[in-house]
């Protein structure tokens, strides 16, 4: 029965560079981060994945409120009437969201949405909530679950049920809203950069990109192993657009009447497909110390011979002081448990035997870079702190690498036509602003506008696309 | 403004003793734990009411992490066909349900109810996570929200959409999965009792008051305020009854195939109705020290006078590193801000004005019974960390010596009757074991048996009600 499990889970993965798809199924899967579900689109978030999560929120929600959000929840549903009140927005969700048409035995009067997103539900709120400019800046924050009716789904890509936060803020001027969607987005990226070891684009979308109902939508972009990008959180600006459907007003100082101006931002459990893409390898999941529910890894060899057990655990006693750490003292085989520690992604392997115990040493092998060193037992907290965050800091080197190795520049149609059907990546290129173009490209190669970087450069001047005068650099890719 | 703001902030509530329904609504909207929404029946819970969950989950998280449980996200969709394999189960929860009908623009093939309860999700997914006795016990809990369709709904209290933990685990003998049922309901008096200051009473559900599909309920019971008891928190033990509806088996250590035995147990956002209801006066909330977002309000006075407002700033600075602190410096009374923290339940009250300053010394107010106390500045910490584990502590004991006070005695029919009629409070009575009396005491009185507590005493030797044999002491009440 062991044998037969532990190959089961060792067993190896398809190799990204043969199909780079099945490599993420292979990996989600066998890993267990996620299993399928008798509801279509949706998922089992296991506790290998769910423990992923809990650190990204965990992390996340201490920035959040380090910047004053506070957090609240509100209902999952939405009286059709009021998803209806915003004409962008509605036209952009209505196509893809679950209706409640039943309340136990009896039919509703009015049908409800399961919420794909909540700024309706703010906006009624804040209505009756916001009076003065006293009240604000509100700055509000829930943690929750919503639906979007997807047609294709893939594990944390694209689920018809997704877990996230969303930040829902209202203030006293243009300027104000401004400002705290330009500061959400450097939170989302910094954290990314920081925590995930994942280098990001910062910029702003298209007016074709944009959110539904929003005036400006901004976004961070990061590219996979692969070189397909993906967008990794948004952060929106409203105007006072939903204020004008909704009516929010307040009074300002000078006792006049003003609508309020808004902003909300988005992370998603997308961010742990992320992680898998940027960092993992032919062995499995790579996970950036941070966000790694075990650090270390230990490893006795020939546990049964005498001490070895014992050692091992007193190790883990000394380590639990500075990482999260555990022992693999299961009976299968040193090989198997080493496999088993890489397909999960435990950043550092710390190997015991009698030998080493001998001579009061240990292996610590880096799952990143598969280096291997020998340390005194005298020096092991303090070398495992040390690798930990090397390894961190190492992983955002090798994928910021990465990425640039795989940005391109075009500075025609014919140059863009060739990247794209050759190399994976970005390709950096100018644009004229015309959605006309934008659209080509996109039908033509299948490539998006990924943002208008806040670092613009200047490549040339003319617009890639149609060649008249350019007006932005635009990074451009394929994206999940 | 301001003044208009403050007055309604500060409004006499209702007294509890003249309407006690009328003062919770007045509590719970007026220290903006909630406000009511467009969506009948459901809730937004504001800052002030999600930063005490907030401190809820953490505390009680950790206490399940201590006992092995590992946290998962199941999905929020629960087929019609999955819901009706378990039919005691079905018969339970199918009436109150709320059912999605269509996806998107199309009618969805078999209708999906918004999960009331995952004891169904879980079952379908441990079927194929579950093949060996090497994968047992599972212990796993999600977070989430779930959906009822009540009709009569209360804040916190009964709500179509609430907040809370549900644990699913799965075991390789009736033995184990007895002991978990036990072991968590232990967890959950042990939480209410030492972080909430709520005592609770530990006991067994009769056969008519246990969940749907389960062979033993436990609970835990509370007493409010006006001698109407909650029930606090459920943990159940399945049997092997639902295994069997949904094949859930394993191969046992002895090459056999075996079903597994189950149980749930869950706690949700109607703690704090609870919190609320044992702890609040008529100044509005109280709130224990551990679950309270801010556990200290310093109030500056005079503070328009040199120096005050800096060395109220101080001391947060200093009292930051013991407990959660914050100061008042808005520019309303102190008399405003002592209603307002004492309304919103903030365990002490720190008060430093000009003369406190030159004699370095403060006041110190407990909200729980309005005592005051001179405290030399030297002595700040020490005295806040001594006086909120006074607080937490005499807050326990106040709500038992309550529940002691209004717990009575009940021999015959005759007693019971008077007590019910005249006395809130529980009341501890014999019972033969027959539903029959169970139906005629909660048809006649509107009472219910609330538990058969562990801790029986031997009372009579007749039932309450028929004279017959007496088998179990229950515990009766009218409930929440």
């Amino acid at each position: 029965m062991a044998d037969k499990e532990n190959k089961k889970k060792v067993e190896a993965i398809t190799s990204m560079d043969v199909d780079f798809a099945q490599w993420y199924t292979d990996v989600v899967k066998k890993a267990e981060l996620i299993d399928y579900t008798s509801v279509k689109g949706c998922m089992v978030i296991k506790p290998a994945g769910y423990a992923i999560w809990e650190l990204i929120q965990s992390q996340l929600d201490a920035r959040f409120k380090a910047t004053g959000v506070e957090n609240v929840y509100l209902p999952m549903f939405i009286p059709e009437s009021l998803l209806q009140k915003e004409k962008d927005h509605v036209e952009g969700f209505a196509p893809e969201v679950a209706w409640v048409t039943h309340g136990g035995l009896n039919p509703l009067q009015e049908r409800l949405c399961v919420r794909p997103t909540s700024e309706t539900l703010f906006c009624d709120f804040y209505k009756n909530d916001i009076q003065s400019y006293r009240d604000l800046p509100k700055v509000y924050n829930q943690w929750c679950s919503v639906v979007r009716w997807e047609k294709e789904t893939r594990p944390f890509l694209r689920s018809r049920e997704f877990l996230w936060q969303e930040g829902h803020t209202a203030h006293a001027s243009a300027e104000d809203a401004e400002a705290r969607t330009i500061q959400m987005l450097n939170v989302y990226a910094d954290f990314c950069e920081e925590v995930l070891a994942m280098p990001v684009i910062k910029g702003r979308k298209t007016d074709k990109e944009k959110f539904a109902g929003a005036e400006a939508t901004y976004t961070i972009e990061a590219l996979m192993h692969d070189g397909k990008a993906l967008q990794s959180g948004t952060s929106h600006n409203f105007g006072d657009g939903f204020a004008k459907a909704f009516g929010i007003q307040f009074t300002d100082k000078d006792n006049t009447l003003k609508y309020v101006h808004q902003t909300s931002w988005g992370m998603t459990t997308r961010l742990i497909g992320a992680i898998i893409m940027v960092h993992g390898d032919d062995n499995g999941l790579v996970l950036p110390p941070l966000v790694a529910p075990t650090q270390v890894m230990i490893i006795p060899i020939a546990q049964k011979k005498e001490g070895v057990l014992e050692k091992a655990e007193e190790l883990k006693q000394r380590l639990g002081r500075v990482c999260r750490v555990k022992v693999d003292d299961s009976d299968k085989s040193p090989g198997w448990k080493f496999s088993e520690q890489e397909m999960r992604g435990i950043p550092l392997r710390v190997e015991i035997g009698p030998k080493d115990i001998e001579a009061n040493k240990c292996i610590i092998c880096r799952r990143d870079n598969g280096e291997k060193v020998e340390v005194s037992l005298n020096q092991l907290e303090a070398t495992v702190e040390q690798l930990l965050v090397q390894v961190q800091k190492d992983m955002f080197e090798r994928a910021k690498a990465h990425r640039e190795a795989n940005t391109s520049v075009a500075m025609n149609l014919e140059e863009l036509e060739q990247i794209l059907e050759t190399r994976p990546g970005f390709v950096k290129a100018m644009w004229c602003g015309d959605q006309t173009c934008e659209d080509s490209i996109k039908e033509k190669y299948a490539a998006t506008s990924r943002c208008m970087p806040f670092e613009q450069e200047q490549i040339s001047d003319t617009c890639v696309c149609c060649g008249k005068p350019a007006k932005k650099m635009v990074y451009w890719g394929r994206a999940y």
